[in-house]
């Protein structure tokens, strides 16, 4: 089984059988008996709602460019990318050749290679608001970091949310009626709502010299919602009202860092946060996550206590360094922006057609998508049913991604299946008019 | 520059000269510029009391087996196994090879490979006490996972840990005294002696109904003192108290496991832990690590939000399902235990060759080294300094790890070169008798 290296996607529209799963289900009856939930994650089956189960693959064999080919050997265009870290296209052969050559020196050694230092200039280079790189595994571990320093930097507690958000699953970061979670993990939140300046100093007053830090992602890519652009001078207020109140400005570029600008997300929106937290598409898959942040924070960060047993694993290092480089020579923001626009103008279009209205949000680069004619999303999933039995992985709840080998023709040959789906969709309920 | 072959390593003992560090030296100026303390972790020079720095190399080239040669070209027996992960030799190639084939398919894509259920379905085969196995990418994140279980479970808040505790860098599992750690990170945490299920009994009664778990590794193998073992009984004891009081037992084998026995290091003590975490030796470096659990908390951690970027990468699963296919065949934690024993035994002859009483503590797989002649530990730092410049790579804070690629003749090499380290020190104090 091999991708096909021309975008030719085995699409099965226009008269071909629809995508059927029986070895992914297979595979999902072993899952069941040895993986808690089978899968676990946005793809797991106990997240029924979150995606039409019937008719979505749940185990993949192979990945190349943008596309990979399913247990069954279904092969799709892939707009999720790994929930963000295919950047660059899958097994992006620069990227890979990067990291082959570590590799055959050293990955994981009990001192680190000096490949880690390497990476960090070319973050500190690159990242507008950076002095200094600190490198962990998850997202999550960075934004724990990051509230570790804020709260050891201003001897405060508190921390500001904004409604809706997500900084991965550290108990402080999760909800007091999610399973596990304690009311001491989140009793320190404060939750403002978005694109509120207004609301934030208000809550700067209401506890005054308690806020230890602001931690928001640069716009509002919540799930199961349209998202939202900041406002003109939304962020320059906040960045305005940190300052005036000695608060630390984190920002969680986890899920948007290096898609929209490669000098951070608060460059692309015109500030400067005080630790910037980058995963995802930092290294093209390869495991590495970074916090980065201001010369006045690093004797605070190198004071806390910090580490983990992969943390200075030099081949996702080398990864990171051969991804941005690609990333910068591509451009590859102008081209996401590019070709997220021309799909959605496309889908939208392919809606409307039908008589369907399709709301795509968010930046381009990662856009949301919303069927809005009902309110359940229930429609907007059984569109996305059509989509993935007709090769194009989308959701009904999440962002999608752009990565760099994705083409016109891609784009193009997904808006045509999507003109079919819409059919179907609007053939199965005449009561929409 | 490459690793030799043979077990020959460049020793400087003999009349050759003593390893210098410039080319490390010069590489810390750099990245003390771009990265909080250089190097975070054991090995940063702002932890200065751990180990000898001027004497100790601060980056690495190149590693196979049980060597790595530094920036400067200086080659070392390494006895830190990279704290853990080296469990069968550096760049192992049948490790290695699995990876290689894993990733010319796929690593992280938006769906998993069924190689995640493979590994799962090795792991709990594998291990005595698992029903289900959970992968993620650091120790904590199985150690957290683990409280939070424990807490849905029993809907309790407290967690009983034994004093000299490390299960990670979460606050959790930090102390109140640690920067960036807040009171209600710690409210819930009670702190016990190891060996003593009396201690545990008299808090199970002052807190009756309020304990969720206990959590603890196999043995103590804390910093900075000598190791100790379990009593017999202990684990016995503690089983049977946390059955009778509705505890969770949680064995943290992040660093012991996979060393000791690889059916899980609750199984070499002679019990069943409830759910049992791994890291370190899973994959030999391969980033990846699991929680393994019983099959009545499967529902439980189901209902936990919780998931990560690189969750279901599919190299390390493979790299992981070599490993432990390798550790089997070779029988390893017996032959840890035969080359522990060895070195040991040569290393206390060694040093009582020349009137000093160094102690060797732990499981010989894991052990702890301590010159016992003063309580300082500064006449040890001295002595590791001694090694390390003669290419044999030690600790003086930290239990060491033995890995499968280890031979007789390095072992007897190094105590060779620890004969003339011990005279040197002894030699730099006549003060010692």
């Amino acid at each position: 089984m091999t991708i096909t290296d021309n975008p030719t996607v085995t699409t099965v529209s226009g008269g071909g059988k629809l995508y059927e799963y029986p070895a992914s289900q297979a595979a999902m009856e072993r899952a069941l008996k040895v993986v808690p939930s089978g899968i676990y994650g946005h793809q797991g089956p106990s997240e029924g709602c979150y995606v039409p189960v019937s008719s979505f693959p749940l185990f993949s064999k192979t990945a190349s460019g943008t596309r990979f080919i399913d247990a069954d050997g279904n092969e799709f265009i892939d707009y999720m990318c790994g929930y963000g870290p295919n950047v660059l296209g899958y097994k992006d052969a620069d990227v890979d050749a990067a990291a082959a050559a570590q590799a055959k020196l050293e990955d994981v050694v009990t001192i680190p290679s000096t490949t880690m230092v390497d990476f960090a200039e070319l973050l500190v280079d690159q990242v507008a608001s950076a002095d200094w790189a600190f490198f962990a595994k998850n997202g999550g571990d960075t934004t724990t970091l990051a509230i570790m320093t804020a709260r050891a930097a201003t001897k405060r507690k508190r921390i500001v949310f904004i409604a809706g958000y997500y900084h991965g699953v550290a108990p402080w970061t999760q909800k007091l009626d999610y399973p596990g979670v304690l009311e001491e993990d989140v009793t320190n939140n404060i939750i403002i709502p978005w694109n509120d300046p207004v609301a934030f100093e208000k809550v700067l007053n209401a506890y005054s010299g308690e806020i230890a830090a602001f931690i928001s992602t640069p716009y509002m890519h919540g799930n199961f919602l349209d998202n939202v652009l900041p406002a003109p001078g939304y962020w320059q207020a906040i960045r305005k009202l940190c300052d005036k109140h000695g608060v630390v400005l984190i920002m969680d570029d986890v899920r948007a860092g290096f898609r929209l600008d490669l000098a951070g997300s608060d460059h692309h929106f015109g500030f400067e946060a005080d630790l910037i937290c980058f995963c995802k598409a930092i290294a093209n898959g390869y495991n590495v996550s970074a916090l980065l942040g201001k010369a006045a924070l690093k004797d605070v960060v190198s004071s806390i206590t910090y580490t983990g047993s992969y943390w200075m694993s030099a081949v996702p290092f080398a990864a990171g360094i051969a991804t941005q480089t690609k990333l910068r020579e591509l451009n590859a923001p102008a081209r996401f922006a590019e070709l997220g626009t021309r799909l959605t103008t496309g889908l939208v279009g392919a809606a409307a057609d039908q008589g369907l209205h399709l709301i795509a949000s968010g930046e381009p680069a990662l856009f949301y998508l919303r069927l809005a004619d009902d309110d359940s999303l229930m429609l907007h999933q059984e569109w996305v049913a059509q989509m993935m039995r007709r090769g194009i992985f989308l959701t009904s709840h999440h962002n999608h991604f752009i990565n760099a080998s994705l083409t016109e023709a891609d784009v193009d040959l997904t808006i045509e299946i999507a003109h079919e789906a819409f059919g179907v969709v609007k053939a199965a309920h005449p009561e929409l008019g």
